[in-house]
C-alpha cells in the first residue's frame, strides 16, 4: 500500500480521505460505503477502487496516515532536548493538532476493531510504540520527580483518551484552535501527574 | 423499546447484550450482524429478532441502557451533600465502573454516530444532560475557588475522553479493578484541575 506509493498518489489519496471524512462524520465509520465516499467527492465508483481496493483498505490508510504522523511528532520531540514534562506537552498539543487539522480519516483512529485481522497486525505494533513512548516519559518523570508515582500504563490511558476522543467533539469552525485546545489539555494532564505540594491534602 | 419492556424481557435484553458485546470486542461494532450475534448465544435469529427488530435498535438499546445507568448516577451524586470536587471525583469512578462493570453493550456509548438520525435524536438529549452535569459542577469548583478558572465545556471533554476510552481497553481480567482505575483517573483529573499553589510556576 503506503509503500508503494509515489507521492502524487498518496496526495490524492489523502484527498480522498477528506471526503471519506465528511461521511464519517454524517453517519459513522460503517454506515458508509464505497459507493457513498464516491458520491461525495463527485468521483465515479470504480475510480475510486483504484485507489482503494476496498473499504478495510480505505480505513486501514486513515490510520496508518494517522499512525504515521504521531509516530514523526514522537521520534521529534525525543530527539529534542528537554524534560519529560517539557516532552509530554509538546506530545499532547502535536496530537490534537495532528489528529484534528492535519489527518482527515483521523476518526479511523478510534477504531482499530473494525479492521480486519490483517490489518490490525500491521498496524497495532505502531501502536503500541506510541503508548510506550509515553510510558517511558512518564517514567522518566517518576525518576525525576517531577511527576507522581503512578502506573504508567494507566495514565497514559487517561491522557491517550482524552487526546483521541477531541475527535468526535472538535470541529475545525469551533471558537478555539487545537493547539489551544491541546495547551488546555497539556496542562490539566500534567499537573494532575505531577506530585502534590508536601502536607497538602485534599479535602472533599 | 425500554419503556415497554417489562422487567423479564429488560433481563433477556441484557443478556443478549452480554453476547453481543463480546461480537463487537472481537469485530468492532459493526462487522458484527444479527446472525453472528445470536450465534455467539446459541440463539435461533428469529429469537434474536423477536428482541430487537434490527442491528439499530439493538446498538439503541445499549446506548440507552448505558445513558440510564449514568443519568441514575448523576442524579444520585447530585443529591448527596458534599463539594463539587467530592461530587466529580464519585461520578468519575462511578462512570468506569459502570461502563466497564455493569454495562455490556458500552462499546456502542462510544459511537453515537453509528445510529440513524431517528435513533440519535432520542439519546442526544440524555448524553447533553449527561454532560451539562459535569460543567455544572466545574464551573461550581471555579464559584467556589477549588477549582482552576477552566474552560467548563474543554474540562468535561477532557475528561469524558478518558472516561469513555476505558471502554476500549479496560480488561476484568486485569491486574486492577474498575473502581481502582476509576480512583486513580479521578485523582488525576481533578487535581489537574486544581488551582496551583500560589507563586509556583512549572519549569519545563
Amino acid at each position: 500500500m503506503a509503500a508503494a506509493d509515489t507521492g502524487r498518489a498518496l496526495e490524492r489519496k489523502r484527498q480522498i480521505l477528506e471526503g471519506a471524512a465528511r461521511v464519517f462524520r454524517r453517519g459513522g465509520l460503517h454506515a458508509a460505503g464505497m459507493r457513498e465516499i464516491a458520491g461525495e467527492l463527485d468521483m465515479h465508483v470504480g475510480n475510486l477502487y483504484y485507489y482503494f481496493e476496498n473499504k478495510q483498505e480505505l480505513l486501514a490508510f486513515c490510520q496508518e496516515d494517522a499512525l504515521a504522523g504521531l509516530l514523526e511528532l514522537a521520534d521529534t520531540v525525543l530527539a529534542e532536548p528537554g524534560t519529560a514534562i517539557g516532552k509530554l506537552e509538546r506530545l499532547i498539543v502535536g496530537h490534537i493538532e495532528l489528529l484534528n487539522e492535519k489527518t482527515p480519516g483521523s476518526l479511523a483512529h478510534l477504531e482499530i476493531e473494525a479492521l480486519d485481522e490483517r490489518w490490525r497486525e500491521r498496524i497495532q505494533p505502531g501502536r503500541d510504540r506510541y503508548e510506550r513512548v509515553y510510558r517511558r516519559l512518564i517514567r522518566q518523570g517518576i525518576a525525576e520527580g517531577t511527576l507522581r508515582d503512578v502506573d504508567p500504563h494507566v495514565a497514559t490511558m487517561a491522557i491517550l483518551g482524552a487526546l483521541n476522543w477531541t475527535v468526535k467533539w472538535f470541529r475545525a469552525e469551533g471558537r478555539r484552535s487545537a493547539v489551544e485546545i491541546g495547551q488546555e489539555f497539556a496542562t490539566l494532564l500534567i499537573q494532575g501527574l505531577e506530585p502534590r505540594p508536601e502536607g497538602e491534602t485534599r479535602v472533599d
